[in-house]
């Protein structure tokens, strides 16, 4: 059983790879990396890690021809919202290439594999005020990110649909957690408060915070990958989410009521985005109903773990300086 | 007030072209072709026809910061959905990133022109049998090129949603006419009739006959683009088709009724798509509505130019060798 996981060491990635050596299949996953895989290599047999640019065609088909892989879970991807505006292009051209060539790959050689195709809940944008959000409301996506998200979902089931491949379509809503990047709003957050704290100032910068999103843990997030991987119908597309929104500045209290020191909140206009929607919550009752998934992990304890990981990360690269 | 036309020199900008200097636009029109652009310069200024590649950012955004245009109808793509299949990543590539360079180059440079974004009766794929397809029904593209549609289609929502452009969306349905080329049926069809005139044989091969599709004449399609400029509300996205359903068969018949000798037709398989769609009949209701619009070229007439257009153009090949 041949697992292939493309954008290995990226925010999701990780955590899956976590999951899977913690149920002992390392020696089953085949990793693709975007740069160098060194530290994989600590967990995972050096020759099943690839550093391979997924924008090259002939490559992708090469490893998948070698690997043939009996599920394939395609991670790699732009994910940064904000960023997609200021170059729309390369997030599209990235996130759609990638995808066309990994399915291609699958239809060429490893046709009745499981792939795992990773959407988004932007994909639903600016939707009228009829939350939770059901698979089925027209997608109304408001930035480069969110329409080649669009764009792979409908892709994955244009290979269904002409090519019989049993491709699973996925929509996650907010995840969160250890390794994510700033320009998502939890690590941001959690980046300052934390860089408040060691650097003893008492005010943190941030955008709209009147919105409401779904969020869930990223350890629950690569369950629900998981048993999609194992549950779902191919050809179908389902939200992975809680099913509860929660706005913004509660969040953010949840987390300065965690933080070593008294700090105040300044809201600054050139944080938010060109378009904002002001509730995304799911409806994930597909998803569960076929899965019997549920998150497991409080909001409050993810919270502890994003400011523990981030501290960690600072200190560290304060001392190295 | 300048109007810029991309894919100029292409099936739909050839009789979009000649519609406008019918109208004595020549004068406003700024058209970017294809490679070369010397026939087009007998009808337009010389100084108006851009040899520009639209897959490269800054050129297009040089061009339309020269141009400013008011109006801008992009008809550029790679438009053959048979072809799609054998190289996906090309035609996503470029029907996509030079949807995306015309949309960034009108934000940076004409945020008040009006653009025609050309989508396709395409997108809708394998709908469930509930015809006339309205424009709301989910979309199910079963070709790369119909999935390149969808993401032009949603790139020009996001860019009306996230930055207020005045862009409208247009899917037409199948239309015909001269300078069509190969590739599309009706196309084939009198290509190989007409081939079978000169040659004097008796035999052409046909794909699948029983599909029916809703034909337009390209004339009636070019006067439709420019209604839509004119009335159509940007952001809204609208069938442009007759509403009437024909059977290939049917079609195939007529077209046989004109040729100068009797011609037996034999269906091949290897023509079929890898799925093909059983009746793709337009609901233009919305369209008409809006813009008064009505088809007004019958069938037969169209079929009788396409196939005197393929005389021409074989028997001129003919004398050259």
């Amino acid at each position: 059983m041949n697992i292939l996981i493309t954008g290995a060491t990226g925010f999701v990635g990780t955590h899956l790879i976590d999951l899977y050596i913690k149920d002992r299949k390392s020696k089953n996953l085949h990793c693709v990396t975007f740069g160098e895989s060194r530290t994989l290599q600590q967990v995972i047999p050096k020759e099943q890690c690839y550093e391979i640019d997924l924008t090259q065609p002939e490559k992708v088909y090469e490893l998948v021809e070698k690997v043939k892989p009996q599920e394939v879970i395609h991670l790699a991807a732009m994910a940064a919202v904000g960023e997609s505006f200021l170059d729309p292009q390369k997030v599209l051209q990235n996130n759609i290439l990638t995808s066309v060539n990994i399915l291609e790959a699958v239809r060429r050689h490893a046709r009745k594999a499981t792939v795992l195709l990773i959407g988004s809940a932007d994909e639903y944008g600016l939707v009228k005020p009829e939350e939770p959000i059901s698979e089925d409301i027209p997608l109304r996506p408001t930035s480069p990110y969110a329409v080649s998200k669009v764009a792979v979902d409908y892709l994955g089931l244009q290979y269904v649909l002409a090519h019989k491949l049993r491709i699973v379509r996925l929509r996650p809503f907010n995840h969160i957690g250890e390794y994510q990047g700033v320009g998502f709003a939890v690590a941001d957050f959690a980046k300052q408060i934390v860089e408040a704290e060691l650097d003893k100032r008492n005010v943190i910068k941030v955008g709209n915070l009147s919105a409401v999103r779904d969020f869930t843990d990223v350890k629950d997030m690569v369950e629900a990958y998981r048993l999609a991987l194992a549950k779902c119908v191919p050809g179908e597309v389902y939200n992975v989410g809680s099913g509860k929104g929660v706005r913004m500045q509660d969040l953010l209290n949840l987390m300065l009521k965690q933080a070593t020191r008294e700090i105040r909140v300044e809201v600054d206009p050139r944080k938010y985005r060109p378009v904002d929607v002001e509730s995304v919550v799911a409806d994930p009752t597909k998803f569960m109903r076929q899965t019997g998934w549920r998150p497991k992990v409080p909001l409050e304890n993810t919270l502890t773990r994003v400011l523990n990981y981030w501290r960690k990360l600072l200190i560290m690269h304060k001392e190295m300086r």
